[in-house]
């Protein structure tokens, strides 16, 4: 198929400059403080986006080369495909996270509860709206009773 | 900044044509059955994925040529924010869907709650874990009391 090409409209900052030992998830990063530097030829953009409390981040997992079909995950012992897994080593290695939006000032975006490396290339930002993105949820496969642990699980190099 | 290419990993299959008469959003897309077709290449990636209900679909809006940086979003009368807004037509027109998985077989998912046109260009499918994705927002700006309507509302051919 045709390949397609995007351009980072920005940057992520924070405060993890290794793999190891982040969070793995944005609920196991509560409080962790970064900032999302857009370019500033895309600042009217982020008209009006102050007033949601969280927002999407799409993101290219720079710092991920290659990929594997089936993957171990953080949370669990078995191979799993990596389609059923948020690993960052994938086809296309986008990463997708929602954060709090602290504040905009500018063409600067104070966030928290960021599971982000630092110096991340930023891909899109979107409104995070629960009516649309907030389904129930019946079924979470292997990682019922699992995900809570993302909690305080930190990552490795493995990714 | 360095460009990053990506290639689509499958095509998304919808009842939808045309851009005018679409949902807007998933929620408005309720019994809406479509299929996404992966590269066989892929399928051992699809593994473990049938436990969960639902599934995070990131695509290509092939559709939506350029973008502006301030939009009128279905639904609201003003000008937003390109950011501030779920419209296609953005500098990294990449999609987001959360839709039901109904069932995998071999490299072919069926899915329902499809706000997608059909032909889509799929670049990765996350598993949904509300867990992860689905903190308490207190505030969701302009679409306070509108993001409801996504439910009836349908799109024109605008982006």
């Amino acid at each position: 198929m045709e390949t397609i090409t995007f351009t980072p409209i920005g940057v992520i900052h924070s405060p993890f400059k290794d793999k190891e030992g982040m969070p793995i998830q944005s609920p196991g990063a509560q409080g962790i403080a970064g900032t999302v530097m857009l370019d500033q030829k895309y600042a009217e953009g982020l008209n009006d986006l102050e007033g949601f409390s969280h927002i999407i981040l799409l993101y290219h997992f720079h710092r991920s080369e290659g990929y594997a079909l089936t993957v171990k995950p953080f949370l669990d012992d078995a191979m799993r495909g990596v389609f059923a897994t948020r690993a960052p080593k994938r086809p296309n290695p986008i990463g997708f996270s929602i954060v709090r939006l602290v504040k905009v000032e500018d063409r600067t975006l104070s966030i928290e509860g960021v599971d982000i490396i630092d110096g991340t290339p930023l891909l899109d930002i979107k409104p995070y709206v629960p009516e649309f993105d907030g389904p129930k949820a019946e079924r979470t496969g292997w990682l019922s009773g699992k995900a809570e642990k993302a909690n305080v699980v930190k990552a490795d190099r493995r990714f």
